[in-house]
């Protein structure tokens, strides 16, 4: 493709996104199609030889548009929302222009300073405390979700406790256990799995009935078991908003009981972390400054395109000592000085992309203030959502709501819930998903989208009250 | 930002790429910046009030793109080349504008089906065996690289050779053991590291002199070996095309032998095997029907932009075995009828971007025969390159180069071979890289930039013989 055949289609491929942001309340919010729908549109052979660029973009409304579940819409209130923004798209499509790969900082310097700086921005934005910034001992790096941020978490912990073994000798002999609220275990069991700890590595800590909160007191009791039984604890994590009811852990509390027993404590905050942009909201970082690691994710609720998780930790050199190896055809002089940062040493894969680009234009565009307005609209309308639910007898909420997400049910029971839920995502006027709380259903009203306004909320409590 | 100013800035950037493209030749390749200089050029603070978008694309000219290593400079000749392509840019900018996750079937249909498909026109361009297309036991998936792809492998093997036992025992009592060839094992140590088997459980496999391809005999050795003294042979790692020097490894040999002592054998041609598109380069698959697993990283030789490594399995119940959970606020009706696939389960982190729209502009764009012709050109390149070299007697060649990467030294020894790579390196005019062959140093010539012509691999060899 020429560079001006790329002019070409470039515009009308972003005339496209900006038409399809325009018209997607138009849509169902749930795709409508069957099983195999999709691919039976779809030639089963790839064509012999190039066809015009206009044929995607029709294929793309007549066959994949159908099969689309529109997480962009407005009323789009299930799992938690990914936003999407115009700078986060933009700062994406430039990482795609300029095709670098920053594996290295020596392979792209900007990739690598760059990110490193957004992430100490983000900190500040945040209010993090200065132990991740990267003028400590510590330092911030995107991963590609919070399942990979537990994972490298989990391998630095790995590294810290046996004292650099575990690289050589692998986790045999550390009969090494991991901790976690029963709220918020799915990420960090498949990370044990994957550490080769198993999942039988992975103790569930209690939680408070009404907080539905991890219970210092029965972390305590698991680690004193552990030790007496002769493991290692290896790992604690504290979540400040569980996917499933949006729970909060009292992180001083577990980072104070972990550290006792020689566990690392990371924070999982994926959705909820970014909303410490508004100071109002800053009790979210209580306990932060005992944490060695902690991940909040843009990609959820800060406008910035998915995949974006931002991953600090407290001591870098633990991170870097679980996961570097230097082949002779990465040796470079910057990364024998010392003085760089190789970010392949801080995640899973070798290569990497420039992802710090759509973070800056999205931290530059909006502006701190900018940012703080978008958290704060969604936790006022979560609100509002919420007082509708407690003043309508026939419904109850079943757990705390100070951020953007209302869980709560039918008294009627599991039955009447679920098909309430399967009424209105079968209608295709809003979506939502469930969980469970004490073993009953529970539907999720989680309200994050960059497009949704008011209306939407209140069109969404009229379905479901109807 | 609005849909109209999204289309006004998003034009800009459209503009800006095409302009990068036709002016990138202009540029010295390596990045002449030292470590710090591109962050002290950037505001310490993020700012509190949203800034013009036209600030970020001044300072991407004046702060970021000195700092930039241009890995599409048609002179990059560096590590392996990742080629960007405009429809490839243009699809993911696609995928960033739907903003949709891909995690379940159930969130978005035409991401799960669209991949699946596309994976199977690749297993088509390729010539791969049927055991790797959807419609058997197997099947495709892309991956964020070949590390990812080389740890999910060894996370099945493990599975299968444990019968399941490792997701809830951990790896502890099994005694694991790796074998892959002594030119290709660091992405592999890193996957041991990772799955908690430790590096010490990786077994390196001698190789050839004159082709250092894994030497059959010498696998089957070490596998004796390990099995007599109680060790469980979990995985094989043939490279077909390694990062070093392109070493070709004796698939279906090593295949053979890993399965008659029970081990999983992946192949890894992450930057080779998407040659196989054209017909006279199908000795890349050798021995594939024999294989458990394969990748190959359409993101670095195929014009589609990172992230995309291509991986398949012949058996998908041992990768989804040993990676699936299904906590509460995923269940759905899709996935409990069993007729979709959910890809969170092949791999290692839950959310997932909608890749498979790259990939298939690109094919779509090019078709089959304007693939092969890229390839072909390549390839056609190297062996001019290679000519050359083998007629200048100060030269001489280390390795087969059947493909696009020539790997050469000066016979002068390693401190000229090292001074000449950085002579023509900090001049700009040129970038390329250098590996370890039998403990000399020696350059590699990786032709693959999608702007590379004949020109500047002219212009290579004057520098380098100058």
């Amino acid at each position: 493709m020429t560079p001006d055949e790329f002019r070409a289609y470039g515009r009308q491929v972003v005339d496209w996104i900006a038409d399809y942001h325009e018209r997607v309340e138009s849509f169902p919010v749930l795709a409508q199609v069957a099983p195999g729908d999709v691919r039976a549109a779809l030639p089963a052979e790839p064509p012999e030889h190039g066809e015009p660029f206009g044929d995607v973009l029709r294929d793309l409304d007549e066959v994949i548009l159908p099969g689309i579940t529109h997480w962009q819409h407005p009323s789009f209130f299930a799992y938690f929302p990914a936003n999407a923004s115009g700078p986060a798209i933009l700062g994406d499509l430039l990482a795609s222009g300029l095709g670098v790969q920053g594996m290295l900082w020596a392979t792209s310097p900007a990739a690598t300073e760059l990110e490193t700086h957004v992430l100490d921005w983000l900190a500040s934005l945040l209010g993090l405390p200065a132990r991740f910034r990267s003028d400590s001992a510590g330092g911030g790096v995107i991963q590609h979700s919070a399942s990979d941020a537990a994972l490298v978490s989990l391998l630095a912990a790995l590294h810290r406790v046996s004292k650099g073994r575990t690289e050589h000798a692998g986790v045999a002999d550390g009969r090494f256990t991991v901790y976690t609220s029963a709220q918020t275990h799915s990420s960090l069991e498949k990370a044990c799995r994957i550490a080769g700890l198993g999942a039988d590595a992975l103790r569930k800590i209690d939680v408070e009935p009404a907080t539905l909160a991890a219970r210092p007191e029965h972390l305590r009791e698991l680690l004193a078991r552990d030790i007496a039984g002769g493991r290692t604890p290896a790992l604690v994590v504290a979540s400040v908003g569980a996917t499933g009811t949006g729970a909060v852990d009292p992180v001083a509390e577990l980072a104070a009981i972990a550290h006792e027993y020689g566990a690392w404590l990371h924070v999982d905050a994926a959705w909820a972390g970014v909303a410490a942009v508004a100071p109002e909201l800053r009790w979210l970082n209580d306990g932060l400054d005992l944490a060695d690691s902690y991940c909040t994710n843009p990609h959820k609720w800060l406008l910035t395109n998915f995949d974006c998780d931002a991953f600090w930790v407290a001591d870098r050199a633990a991170l870097v000592g679980a996961l570097s190896i230097l082949p002779e055809y990465l040796r470079n002089t910057a990364t024998e000085s010392g003085a760089v940062i190789d970010y392949r040493d801080w995640h899973v894969p070798l290569g990497r992309r420039f992802r710090a680009l759509k973070l800056w234009a999205v931290i530059r565009w909006y502006g701190a203030d900018g940012l703080r307005a978008h958290v704060r609209k969604h936790v006022a309308l979560a609100q509002e959502f919420a007082a509708w639910v407690t003043a309508d007898d026939r419904f109850e909420i079943v757990a705390p709501h100070p951020l953007s997400l209302v869980t709560f049910r039918l008294r009627a029971g599991d039955d009447a819930t679920r098909a309430l839920m399967d009424r209105v995502n079968a209608s295709g006027e809003l979506y939502l998903t469930h969980t469970l709380v004490d073993g009953a259903v529970a539907l999720r009203m989680a309200i994050g989208s960059t497009l949704t306004e008011r209306r939407h909320v209140e069109a969404a409590w009229r379905a479901l009250s109807a």
